[in-house]
């Protein structure tokens, strides 16, 4: 399997990245052309240079505007492309060598000025279609602090979130709204019933439920929030429901503000299909958290020869705004591998930026394909309670039901944290033991 | 070299997708799993289904929700997966065969309404890392009228570009103002200055030039608009600039409204980095053409693997509102090959809906290392003078300056048009031989 293929972004070998007032980007790259000058090439293109000097770039411009090239580390090589080619360089004979390297390039800030959108073609631009490479993909960034001052960032992160809902020293626990979409309004509030009865922390809707004409963003918050107020007036607990308003900026902003009105507690957004600029405009609109859900990442991660890291993604994100960013999961039902879905959810609570500056932390958000037998290498992989537990099928199709469900996610987190073995615990605990029983595979 | 890999969308045999009232998908896919089932793995995960069937996942709410399966097409093996995989299917050996196809998805409207960022998350969302796929890439889409209703697409396109210039039966001769970041507003302007003079039709900041502290967005508007003003006074012809607006929205905002009140013409926009949201709304707000750069299109296209082609991708940034959209040129400094080019530029102009519904026809811009050389290609490739042709080097580094390389355009254009033989033009026209002898290869 080539899975090994994938580049690993922050290998210990790896310096870290510098922070001072330069935009820093680290890269993975390919390529069949002399190294040193592919890579003069890349930083050419993304700053001040043609692929003919032009009169105008006099030394005293490149000087103060120019990317530069920090580091080259060579990595192994290759005797095929990992992305095709237009032409191969011209001296290569009938046997290419392709050579990889980690590159670290930097960019002064006043190129562009602490601007996302203007980052993102910066860091993330026309750079992977040069014709130099055969691969190019975005490990890594370091922003100058002035992102955090331009920025609002997170405004609930991680202990506003478990303020609104009184809960410490355990995570979340939640699911999604399955049938994902075509139920209606009452049938998602009948379900809504049964969590809240269950005693779930989470719920939130599919990321393919937004405002379609058979369950409509006001008539599910009618539905559901009525049972959300009831639900907390008789037992003093929130929960939490992620309404998914993804949509254009007015149906957003009026929909945030509906739901908030019901007494929500907070909003969902597919945040690459929003994008970066709406992002951000509705989180200065917004007085709820905003829960990020990543559809689409995997265009950008699944190739490991193109894209981007999470490392890098998640920046952006917070920067603009997310309280909860999704992870996936460990053992899940996507191609990520458990690794992957490990560093994403530490970095989601790494700071960006050192004190006095925000570091913008947020909630990481585990989901797909996730039971009660996946917390304890959970646990110890991220070595933290400071995320949303995500299980549909881990709930729904436990034998004792939707209370079986919820109940042995609690058991499984309260085992793991206590440091107790899973089947240990089990012997006292019957909801984990008829999880383990069902989800073991 | 690995190009004949590439998944090319509209294949010749395959059946155009049908205009109606369900959104409608094509994907190319690889898989090492049964196709039948591993595509109704995909139908379900973006519709009504998940991993296990749920209780509320009825045989009615398939019926009114459920993704449907339209066709599916056979075409190669392969003996490797195209991208990382968890895992193979247990029952293979250890010769696995990864089988390759073609499929129509399409969805009823009902699911999720007009609105873009959640269509993004139907056709474009979790797809792409479902662990059944190690090769998965959206190759087009039509969708139902309703689109073309709740968005106001182009608001100038192509007949509106040209009336503002007064161009017709021609391209617009383009550059991009070179240094791509460094200038300072009084050298922009001189640039200006020389390009205007020598009969240049439309300029453009590089998408690396947004509002960096060195050139400000207002400074440089206060610098070359005063030329753009005084130039068509005296010639009566009007020079497009596109100034680049990418930022937050309030920026943007602020930055559309400079530019109007100073007489401009034209905004640019990198679309990925502001988003579909963020564009949608300067739509609104607009009066000027919106000049679309697709800045970080390489991380959705440059593997065959994953993403998505331009076929699907155009029809997203059209709907939001762009009138120019850039496609690459043929024999670029890009890696894209010149099939893609030609293939971009033609949907550019080719309607997504039958009248009586708006096309929203946009004009493709032809840039990336073009010069006169590559025009009779482009016209013949094309079949039409409806688009924005920008040289920088075809330009400034011509043996006749600035002029030279302007008219050496304009030159190669009337050649173009009227049938003739470059080389016989040229015997006729100095400036196209100088650049026959400058930049032919």
């Amino acid at each position: 399997m080539p899975t090994s293929q994938a580049p690993t972004s922050q290998a210990p070998t790896s310096p870290p990245l510098l922070a001072d007032d330069r935009i820093r980007a680290r890269y993975w790259v390919e390529t069949p052309f002399p190294l040193e000058a592919a890579v003069d090439v890349l930083a050419g293109e993304q700053s001040c240079g043609t692929f003919t000097r032009l009169p105008g770039e006099t030394d005293e411009l490149r000087q103060a505007s120019g990317a530069v090239v920090e580091r080259i580390t060579r990595l192994d090589t290759c005797a095929q492309p990992s992305l095709p080619m237009r032409a191969l360089p011209p001296h290569m004979g009938s046997t290419p060598v392709f050579q990889r390297a980690e590159i670290d390039v930097s960019w002064p800030i006043a190129n562009l000025g602490p601007s996302l959108p203007n980052l993102h073609a910066t860091v993330a631009g026309n750079l992977f279609e040069l014709k130099e490479f055969s691969g190019l993909r975005l490990l890594d960034l370091q922003l100058p602090v002035a992102f955090a001052q331009a920025y609002q960032g997170p405004q609930f992160g991680i202990q506003g979130t478990r303020d609104l809902l009184g809960i410490q020293g355990r995570p979340l626990i939640g699911t999604i709204i399955k049938p994902s979409v075509g139920l209606s309004p009452q049938a998602t509030a009948a379900l809504v019933r049964q969590l809240v009865d269950a005693g779930i922390d989470f719920i939130k809707d599919d990321e393919l439920q937004g405002n379609g004409s058979h369950n409509p963003l006001k008539a599910r918050v009618d539905a559901v929030m009525p049972i959300l107020r009831a639900h907390a007036e008789r037992t003093g607990h929130q929960v939490m429901y992620a309404f998914n308003i993804t949509d254009e900026l007015d149906v957003m902003r009026a929909n945030h503000d509906y739901v908030l009105a019901a007494g929500g507690n907070c909003i969902m957004v597919t945040v690459a299909c929003v994008g970066l600029t709406g992002l951000a405009w509705l989180r200065r609109h917004s007085q709820l958290p905003i829960h990020g859900h990543r559809a689409g990442w995997g265009m950008l991660s699944r190739s490991p020869a193109v894209g981007m890291d999470f490392a890098a993604y998640q920046q952006f994100w917070r920067l603009a705004g997310v309280d909860h960013l999704h992870v996936n999961g460990l053992r899940n039902k996507f191609s990520e591998p458990d690794a992957s879905v490990i560093r994403s959810a530490k970095r989601c609570v790494t700071p960006m930026f050192a004190a006095p500056a925000k570091g913008c932390e947020v909630m990481p958000v585990f989901s797909s394909g996730q039971t009660a037998e996946q917390v304890a290498d959970t646990y110890r992989a991220v070595g933290s309670t400071d995320l949303i537990y995500c299980c549909g099928g881990g709930i729904m199709a436990h034998p004792g039901g939707v209370p079986g469900g919820v109940q042995s996610l609690r058991e499984a987190w309260e085992a793991a944290v206590q440091g107790v073995d899973l089947e240990s615990f089990a012997a006292s605990h019957p909801a984990l033991a008829q999880a383990i029983a069902a989800f073991r595979k």
